[in-house]
């Protein structure tokens, strides 16, 4: 059995938005008891990830350690027609996911206490970023 | 057709544990010629690699790789709540995995020759580590 | 319902393969309108990406921005068997990723528009890769 549904997110720019709520709600409506969600963004400048959902300086931390990685502006990067967060952007995502597979167990997603979904903008600009889900089992 | 189970791994602190036979006998059990297995990892401060599995050195550089990456007790980092290995394992774990997606081919996990499934523990401490294995074809 | 496939492709040495058309002509012969399809690579020293498939720049920049991370000959690596490249592949590859599950939608990947997928070879020498396709829905 396979459920597939699209869905957008908009986001205010560089920083981290939890969708884990977005995607309960479609293994939900799914109706599978048990069986795999796979949540897939469609983006290179963006990405997705699993992270501790409790204390939020670990984002920040996250985004500092982001930053020294792939620095803005950094002068190794030749592409830079969207500004100086540009290939950082696909730096980020490249080194992060846009694509997670995650365990449905009694009809929820089975994520750890401490595990959120988060969308990752790494532009600075706000963007609408669209996603699928599948869920199947 | 999907078969699910749980599985907790201990780890003796900070280190990789090759996991590929746990997740071998899971297939095994699931009785599925061909199709994915999913490995999932409730946890943001450990995370799964597939990594070389003939030279220990390999493990041994790819912890002196992290360790260069995001140090503990990074001056950078404000989450320290735990310690000084409390923020980089957080990283660590992002820019490493919490899910892979193995094809199983002929009833066994179809990995490459020199490709072993470690759990990767980026804490200090000993930890009890939780993972849903799901295999469906 | 379950479609598998085995492909190879052959790498110049190091570098990126564009392989998404390799993909969707898996996805098509599957006959499976909508499912996820999950590429797997069976090594630990080349890596799957979803990359910016319009400005071959960015793949440039990407390859300086891993080679200042992981750096050619680094005296940070012993495992050096197989030369100044060697434990800087198993590094990049972990970084980035094996396994990519990807949405299949209207009977072919739903990739975003800017969105490729490619074999990234981390070794200098060519190499053939051996990939396994899983399609299922």
């Amino acid at each position: 059995m396979v459920y597939q549904h699209k869905l957008s997110v908009t986001t205010p720019g560089r920083g981290t938005v939890n969708v884990t709520d977005d995607i309960q709600r479609q293994v939900a409506a799914a109706g599978i008891d048990t069986g795999v969600c796979n949540v897939f963004l469609h983006h290179t400048s963006a990405s997705l990830i699993l992270c501790e959902n409790a204390d939020p300086t670990v984002r920040r931390d996250l985004e500092a350690f982001m930053q020294r990685l792939a620095p803005d502006g950094d002068p190794l990067f030749k592409h830079t027609d969207e500004g100086p967060d540009d290939m950082p952007a696909h730096v980020r995502s490249i080194v992060t996911h846009n694509s997670l597979s995650l365990p449905v167990t009694n009809g929820r997603c089975g994520l750890g206490v401490w595990q959120g979904v988060y969308l990752y903008e790494h532009r600075y600009a706000p963007h609408t970023r669209r996603l699928t889900v599948t869920v199947y089992g």
